[in-house]
């Protein structure tokens, strides 16, 4: 199959670039927005020059798109829309009001007027996320601050906000808005800062999860090396995340990371 | 009557004091832990030395007790318990492990199990709070950014957590868990950096309650200056609190400084 692949910035859209091709499909790749050029023979697309981009998916028969990566966040005032760019201008505008989400949401969406199929990358590239099970064994307290937060998650779901939170003895330390996990795990290493040097041993989660509106076809919770470095700086045990609701960024550096700052990271099933 | 008035940090204690002595009370000033002493004639009282002061509180003939102001963390391994502290220091180190909250809930434990009665100070201290009303007057967009984080607040309060958080454009943007409301604040400036200079018109809430588990004997929510003008540097438009569920500190100076940024504050009745 040809699969035109939308990238943004960070190491999956490589990640994602070279299963694809391993698993025999055919790989139109394009740089979105200012996304770093990553991918060999790439087209770049900024945001506001959407229509030189749909001709040339088009020219090479690519149907289906994956959007994998980071969206930077394009200043309004430096757009420069080409024709098309300037009727999807204030969709991207809306969307941009509406947070990281509401920016993809609204380019997943010019894209699917446009008659193209976004599919969720994990029914397509195989090892992308990891099975329920365990790397690391969490502790009984370490379940019960994991439960704490999953139905934390569950509650604010509805809410359209969330994704993820940390759980240290019961305690809801962080929830993470609109700043992400990174500044998120990055405020809890922050707090620990008053904990005296017994209390310093690794304990509490991060517990990361989709929330139910989430579409995973283009919004995938991810975690990787640096989601590990900054769980174990935050002085956390470790993390649980939902069976097919993560990609995990640089799968052997990842679980070495989890070994390394002897973590655990609990892959646990939605029920 | 005599009251017992176990102060911590920041300006409140002072306002209580004074307030306390206007309304014909007589008071019994403790500064509690490292606080600052702000208060006159105020006996001074470790965390880990609670012996002295329950001898004290009795002679003085104090009862009735309001614990106001922000408790200092204390260093654990610094303590040196008296007699009575040692009994109670188990206590201190299990709320100390269970966060602010837990710290409070702890201290008044120890002076509820004394035969002391914690009283909330809204109800001995007028003008403490403000009415249900309006200062500014927020537009129809706010209104729906305050429904949205009211309903949010109410849902995480079955989570033990909550109290503050902060919905821009039908967006949830910050939540706040262990980190307080000032640092939340912060973070929502910094979020808001990348926002072009059309957008940086104020838009935006900070919405802030009891959750339901709340004790507001010990543990009130409080505003006042620094809050109106951490929002006013966050972007946001205004402020909304429960009415009887928050306490004003420095009111003239809060009000001021309402009118000063250009924001609104809407005290709003808790149905």
């Amino acid at each position: 199959m040809r699969i035109g692949l939308l990238a943004g910035s960070g190491s999956l859209p490589r990640q994602v670039h070279d299963a694809l091709l391993n698993e025999g499909h055919e790989v139109v790749p394009v740089m979105l927005g200012d996304a770093q050029p990553i991918l060999p023979d790439a087209t770049i697309c900024p945001l506001d020059r959407p229509g030189r981009l749909i001709r040339h998916l088009r020219a090479k028969g690519a149907t289906k798109l994956i959007m994998i990566g980071r969206l930077e966040r394009p200043i309004v005032s430096t757009l420069r829309p080409d024709l098309k760019g300037w009727r999807i201008l204030p969709k991207i505008i809306k969307g941009l009001r509406q947070g990281d989400d509401g920016l993809l949401r609204a380019v997943a969406q010019i894209f699917e007027d446009e008659g193209f199929e976004i599919i969720n990358p994990l029914a397509y590239v195989p090892n992308l996320s990891l099975a329920a099970g365990s790397f690391g064994v969490p502790h009984v307290a370490h379940l019960e601050d994991i439960n704490r937060g999953w139905a934390l998650l569950d509650d604010l779901s509805s809410h359209d906000i969330g994704q993820a939170c940390v759980v240290r003895a019961g305690n809801v330390i962080a929830i993470e808005a609109a700043e992400g996990t990174d500044a998120m795990l990055e405020r809890v290493a922050d707090l620990s800062d008053g904990r005296s040097g017994r209390q310093r041993q690794p304990s509490g989660v991060l517990v990361k999860k989709p929330k139910s509106a989430q579409d995973m076809r283009f919004d995938l919770p991810a975690i990787g090396p640096r989601t590990m470095e900054l769980v174990a700086q935050a002085g956390l045990a470790g993390i649980c995340v939902a069976a097919d609701g993560f990609v995990l960024a640089e799968p052997e550096a990842s679980k070495k990371a989890v070994a390394e700052y002897d973590l655990f990271l609990l892959i646990r099933d939605h029920s």
